[in-house]
This record gives structure tokens, C-alpha cells and sequence, in this order.
């Protein structure tokens, strides 16, 4: 047993990319008997602080969040601008796009998974700034891609 | 809401089809800190009574179960002949397979599916004959997979 990158008891997302998320949303909601889920519309760069390749990025996704119990079924339509959602979903259709895991130091885990051969990807803002989300290149080693997820600390003001 | 076909509370796995179950569970091991799990090989028609469409398969795989606490991370390397998880590894490449969910009764569950569109791909027992698994061919609505797991009651007689 080496010192875990990731805490596997945090695994706490499992996101699929959908071409139409008003559509998939409702067929999970009669799948679930759940009552339709609302659909969130992501900021641009200004707000959401997105980088891809370390560059701004203006790309932006609808979501839509299941509560399973143990984990949330998140839903991501993304728009045409270029992302790890787009090109997941050009290369390979509609399908599961990442599992998330919440960590508490997203600098400190990402240098760690990056010694693993594992850098980031993607990276930007909650939609309410409440915290942040990174994606990590993990798919070549583990199969799928990884995301870290920090929620600040409530009294910590958002990084700049 | 609707009465539910599955209950989103009885998600229980995530799990990925990969290339080389002993090269990405050393890499899973690595990442959380984890011995490496014993991987375990799936037997023939003969003990786990897989159908494929219906009709008998010799299709096996190698498994390896990965506990992150909430929920159980499977990784399949799945032998050549055809399988949901070959079809699945042929064209999509490693990536996630499908989000399992425990259900009480199968057969109840797959005809409440099938009015909804998605109908039983293949069907076995577990390695150690304990339960029986269902895929379903669920990813035109939800875009993945769903498999459904079911435990036998301890004292019941494995079905024929």
C-alpha cells in the first residue's frame, strides 16, 4: 500500500455526455421515477474561469445532476466550442465521460497525478463559484478520464 | 414521479472494459494507494450459463474489483469471442462499460425495461454462482449501459 493520489471513498460523480440533455434527462427521470431534473446552463469565460490547455476557453455545457444516494449521475451536453466534452463526444458518441473524486488540494493532487503521467486538461469554476473542477489526461492509464473536484472552504475568498 | 424501474439508491458499480486488466489495476492500485487485486477469470456457458441475445455464449473475461467505499469500480478484460464487453472494447475503445444497479427481481425489472425500449443483451450467473447479471441495452436512452445485479437469497437454490 503506497499514499493514495486519489481517496477512493471520495469517488463521488459518475458524468456521461449526451447529445440531448433535455431528452436523456427525461428518460433517467421515468427510468429513476424522479421528477424531471432542472437543466443548468454553464457561464462563459468571464464567470467560469475555463482553461483548456492552460489557454481561456469560451466553452460552455448544459447540466443536469441525478442524486443516486451514494453518488450523483451527472448529464453534459456540451456546445460545438472545443472541450474535453466535445471531444469526447465527436470521438465517441454519447457515453460515460468521466468519474469525479473530491479532493482537497487540487494543486497537490494534480502534481502527483502529473509525476503519474497524468496532467490536466481541463480546469474552471462551479457554475456559483462555490469551488472547482479539474480533468486530468487519465484516460491512457486508467481507462477513463478522471476529475478532481475542491469545494472552498465557505469563508475563503474565490482565487483570483 | 413515476413509480421507479430502477432504484437510483441501488447503483453499485461503475465499470470499465480496458486492454490489460493487470497493467490498469497495478495503475488503479498505484493511484489509490492500494494492494493490487487478484484478478479473477470468468468460466465458460457451462458454469455461468451466459447468453448472448438469447442464446448460449463461451464468452469469459478477466475482473478485478476495485472497493472505493460508495461503490465498487470493475475493471473487464473481456477474451475474443463476441460480448457485450468485446463489442463495447472493439468499438469504443477502453472507457467506461456500464453503471450497475442491484434489483430484487429481474425478471420483473427486464419486462418494465423492455416497455421502455430496452431490452437484455446478456445474462449470466456470478463467477461464484451467488446471483445473476443482466445487461440491457439501455445506452440509445441513457447513454450507457445498465447492467442489473441480482443476489440470490442464500437459502434458494440456484435457478437451472
Amino acid at each position: 500500500m503506497s499514499t493514495p493520489v486519489l481517496e477512493p471513498k471520495m469517488l463521488c460523480q459518475v458524468a456521461l455526455v449526451v447529445h440531448d440533455i433535455e431528452a436523456t434527462a427525461r428518460k433517467y427521470a421515468t427510468a429513476f421515477g424522479f421528477p424531471i431534473p432542472p437543466i443548468i446552463q454553464t457561464p462563459g469565460f468571464d464567470k467560469a474561469r475555463t482553461t483548456l490547455d492552460g489557454k481561456p476557453s469560451e466553452a460552455t455545457a448544459k447540466l443536469a445532476f441525478l442524486q443516486t444516494g451514494q453518488l450523483v449521475v451527472e448529464l453534459i451536453q456540451p456546445d460545438e466550442k472545443p472541450s474535453v466534452w466535445r471531444d469526447f463526444l465527436d470521438k465517441n458518441g454519447e457515453g460515460v465521460h468521466h468519474i469525479a473524486f473530491r479532493v482537497a488540494d487540487t494543486k497537490a493532487t494534480e502534481a502527483l497525478l502529473t509525476e503519474q503521467g497524468m496532467k490536466t486538461l481541463q480546469q474552471g469554476l462551479y457554475v456559483d463559484g462555490s469551488g472547482m473542477y479539474t480533468y486530468v489526461d487519465s484516460a491512457p492509464q486508467l481507462g477513463v478520464m478522471i476529475e478532481l473536484l475542491e469545494n472552498f472552504p465557505k469563508d475563503k475568498a474565490r482565487p483570483a
